[in-house]
């Protein structure tokens, strides 16, 4: 998946994006103070690019790994591998990374400092008075630059680095990073790289991965897994960082298969609600996105493919699902200036943010391209059967040796001849020397030549039966940058109290720690409640937390808040004598009492959503 | 962790041990055939050291992963984080692991083939004729070699290459993975590492989660991921690779704590089940493992700290809950010699597998080496403060300047040397000084140096009362290798039927996929009942597989128990006329009739061993 931050604004909800924008400050505050996350060894200093989840940020993180399984894998069947982080180079030469994946960086001849070139070339453009139309051009140019036209701008306009010096040539810097297998040695080729994308190992498995299928198509491959990219000037926040977490489906697909959906999936996008579109077609004139169904937009050509619909409509609901506002969301198809190398088609889920719109989710065509290139860079078999829905008949070209006249000058080398003549292989070739007059030179298995003439053979046309026939599947990719939607998550579900004190309503499905436990106060016989409470809520599969600090209920209600903990569980004195507790919705500020023996069950019930709160019992 | 196959073979179960070596065979076919492990990215030749899980793998790894988290993290309240694979150069510096995490390698002068020096050499002395008792004597010396020592025997032996040429000189070669962050530049230090063990994401973030437990001690944090180690010769197998899934926690404790264990943490031990020890101490005269109760031991004193007791007893729970053979776990401390450069004390876990004893799981006492190292490494505070049980009575040092000689001299300057002379930091180095009669100098904090005549200050001491103070908190660190975990589980639950056709019987709770959908025949009406079963099953958390394939019934019954699916759902022609199905249990091969409004119900309860197998069901 390609990552970059959208600029192109949709306006109609610049109100939700001023409100994420007055939030920022202290979002950013309680993300570090309560260890979401926090960038990586900081007390070596500055290691940009690099985060640690924290305690709540794991814990959401593994919530929202599991919801997106249950929804793309677990329903649909897919199948689920974990290939390495550590990639061969040929691998990558095939897929076009080591050649193409690459930015282009500048540096300060003096300082020696690091640029991103059309980053940092952008910048000082914009600084540039006045500020003419041919500079505007120039600026839009700048992201599809080739090496040189760098050079020639900072020519152009006499450009200096940020601390006044001179700027060097320009030059590819490939993002990804590199190491070596074993001990670095001069004869040997052991350069490794850490995977760009997790898509590589899915698709080197293929023939495995058909076959545990058991040959059949459609089917799909889900990896979630770290993915690495050597950024030169990483932002801060989960935004533009090295190392992240990626979750991808490849799906494989036969394209001349009158239908690629199941009657299930047929059913999912016909029931699947409206969601907003920008085409690229619509870019060319607007960046406002436009509302229609999943259904209709693939009925009317909008989006072309109906696996890119299925897996449209699936990411909306996984969204939503956790907590992402709907309208938040919209789909920004790829201007064919901007697709990655390997894609034909892409649509972005982009969600806003206090920073724009953001692309999370990219569903991209890779075609066939990657099986394509494996295949012919290993000489391997890439390809899957197709049954011919109608037997086809083919011409095919044959060699009629003539045995005679080969025996006459060949003597026993004669079977050898006659066999190499019947293969396939060379036929083509042969035959348009032979057309042409020239010399036949025939290669034998042991690699010696000999040299015919006319007479040792002709050849002729033969029709041919097909009932099946071996084709390079195409494959749709959905791929979700986890780190990306945990950030947006964060700012969307992070609200405000009236005593202005704030907490994260996070769906119960990804809330991190589903309730906490409180002893009223810090005595052993209320405490030890709270411990056999949390033992029997872990073996029920509820991750909870305990807090019998000393703090006032009050205090420990509000740091419990601010992590997200949408349940609070509190032993009091009178649980001593009813053996029941009180139990706390967090946004909703309401509480209800129930006895410790029904505790388990009903927020397992709540959890799984079988139950709606408050369920049987009356508030307090 | 340590990653090393321990040789020393505890031959109480020669037995099993022989059973699995008959079954290695098989088992290799099974897991290659099915997809369970590959080879990473095959297809472009041999890449030794890296391993792809296939779909049957990845759920079972999946399973395992879960397990442990309700075992280690849920249960006990532990915090979970995600630290960086990526790890900058001055953090492993600290930790030792840039000087001292190296094996040694050889070459061949003429091939250039690479050896790791100790496992070359060994095998080579191995074929020495006559085997005396001196070449035995060096064979065991051998993994203790510096590097010079491995070129004196190479001299002694005379020894030369497998291809019979001469052998470099033996050099330190560098476990980790070495990288760059950002581009490489002359001028910057912006070499990092792929962290060789999880554990110094955790370190550097001390203080944060010290924080998260709102300053207390002690405490758990854990952390699964990848690491990663450039083994000279990875072998084939889950053993010795050069990127594998760890499972690690760092528990955090106060060595003058009079009780380290919580209530629930001692009776834990106290009924815990006996294991099968071998002490470093047993090792000087045996190789045979005695057994004894957990809190035994601790009380005996072979165990030496009440953590590692307890993590060794909810290991055990661990292993056995997921399918490792009892008999087939040993615990064995690790001699004085062969423990890691940062550990004071650690006993593993060892397996029994058709290799021998396997060490799969590490529990090590690391002291307060790391805190310590990374503390002075940034000159950060990594400590936590301990509140005195009794306030106690310590005497400081005190300087009294003489006000009146000083300002004689020093006019302007008297307060400041005053204020300085005041400081505890420079207080015992000019006692020291004046004790000796030397010159007097003190440097002021403008960096001004002044000299003083004793006639300008004086010492006395003082008692303070101390209630509280800061320290170096010391680590129990538990790390698992998963990898190797699930190559002995493979091993332990691969089992064969009377009709010699293998089946894995994991336990429900790691099974890959908990159930198989089957229609009798491929009809749609069937089929479709299939599909919309496995929905709900998915919506409930419960992984199945669908197979709607043509293959008779039988023969897909054995697909399915060849990768360990526990239970087989069968819809049938009976199945639309009263709306039931069968449910076939695998290894006791016997099934039940279940109506299939409560197929989703029952089996959710079975798995969460809320009810026993076959219920209120009869068989058929």
């Amino acid at each position: 998946m390609q990552v970059t931050v959208n600029k192109s604004s949709d306006c109609q909800n610049s109100g939700m994006q001023s409100q994420f924008c007055s939030q920022k400050g202290i979002l950013e505050n309680i993300v570090k103070r309560r260890f979401i996350l926090a960038p990586a060894y900081e007390i070596y200093g500055n290691t940009t690019g690099l985060f640690d989840f924290g305690p709540t940020g794991s814990a959401l993180k593994s919530e929202i790994e599991t919801v997106w399984k249950n929804i793309f894998v677990k329903e649909d069947d897919l199948l689920e591998v974990h290939c390495t982080n550590l990639t061969p180079c040929a691998p990558l030469v095939a897929s076009g990374h080591v050649d193409r994946f690459e930015d282009f960086i500048l540096y300060d001849t003096v300082t020696k400092n690091y640029y991103r070139a059309d980053k940092i070339l952008e910048e000082l453009l914009h600084k540039i008075k006045p500020m003419t139309e041919s500079v505007q051009e120039d600026i839009r140019k700048l992201s599809g630059f080739k090496v040189a036209e760098f050079d020639e701008l900072i020519k152009k306009y006499k450009l200096k680095s940020p601390d006044g010096n001179d700027f060097s040539n320009a030059m590819p810097f490939n993002l990804m990073f590199k190491t070596n297998l074993g001990p670095l040695s001069v004869d040997s080729n052991n350069t490794a790289y850490l995977r760009p994308e997790t898509a590589q190992g899915i698709l080197c498995n293929f023939k495995r991965l058909l076959e545990c299928n058991r040959g059949q198509l459609p089917f799909g491959v889900a990896q979630i897994g770290t993915a690495f990219r050597n950024e030169i000037s990483p932002r801060n926040g989960l935004l533009r960082v090295r190392e992240f977490v990626l979750a991808e489906i490849e799906y494989f697909y036969d394209p001349e298969a009158s239908e690629l959906l199941s009657p299930i999936q047929k059913e999912y996008i016909e029931s699947a609600p409206a969601i907003k579109l920008l085409s690229a077609d619509r870019q060319k004139t607007s960046d406002q996105s436009v509302s229609s169904s999943v259904s209709e937009a693939l009925k009317s050509g909008i989006i072309k493919n109906s696996l890119i619909a299925y897996y449209m409509a699936k990411t909306q609901t996984f969204l939503l699902k956790i907590g992402i506002i709907n309208e938040c969301i919209r789909w920004r198809q790829h201007m064919s200036t901007e697709m990655a190398h390997y894609a034909n088609d892409c649509w972005d889920a982009e969600i806003l943010t206090s920073s724009g719109w953001i692309e999370a989710v990219g569903i991209a065509n890779r075609g066939d391209f990657d099986l394509k290139q494996h295949s012919s860079h290993t000489n391997r078999d890439l390809t899957a059967l197709r049954v011919l829905k109608k037997p086809r008949e083919q011409e095919v070209l044959k060699c009629i040796p003539v045995k005679r006249e080969i025996a006459k000058q060949y003597k026993a080398l004669t079977p050898v001849i006659i066999e190499t003549l019947l293969d396939t292989k060379t036929i083509n070739e042969l035959k348009t020397l032979y057309d042409k007059n020239e010399r036949l030179s025939l290669t034998l298995p042991n690699q010696d030549v000999v040299e015919l003439n006319k007479d040792m053979l002709s050849f002729t046309t033969e029709v041919v039966r097909l009932t099946d026939e071996l084709f390079f599947p195409k494959i749709v990719e959905p791929s979700f940058g986890l780190g990306r939607i945990m950030h947006c998550l964060l700012e969307h579900t992070l609200k405000k109290r009236e005593d202005d004190r704030y907490y994260f309503d996070f769906p119960i499905l990804v809330a991190p720690y589903k309730c906490i436990l409180m002893a009223l106060i810090n005595k052993e016989e209320l405490v030890s409640i709270t411990s056999k409470l949390k033992m029997r809520l872990a073996k029920a599969g509820i991750f909870s937390k305990v807090d019998n600090s000393n703090a006032s209920i009050g205090r420990r209600y509000s740091r419990a808040d601010e992590i997200g903990i949408p349940y609070t569980i509190t032993v009091d004195f009178e649980t001593l004598e009813d053996n029941s507790v009180t139990l706390r919705h967090t946004s909703l500020l309401k509480q209800i009492r129930i006895p410790i023996s029904e505790v388990v069950d009903f927020v397992k019930r709540i959890f799984s959503e079988v139950e709606q709160w408050p369920g049987k019992y009356e508030f307090i």
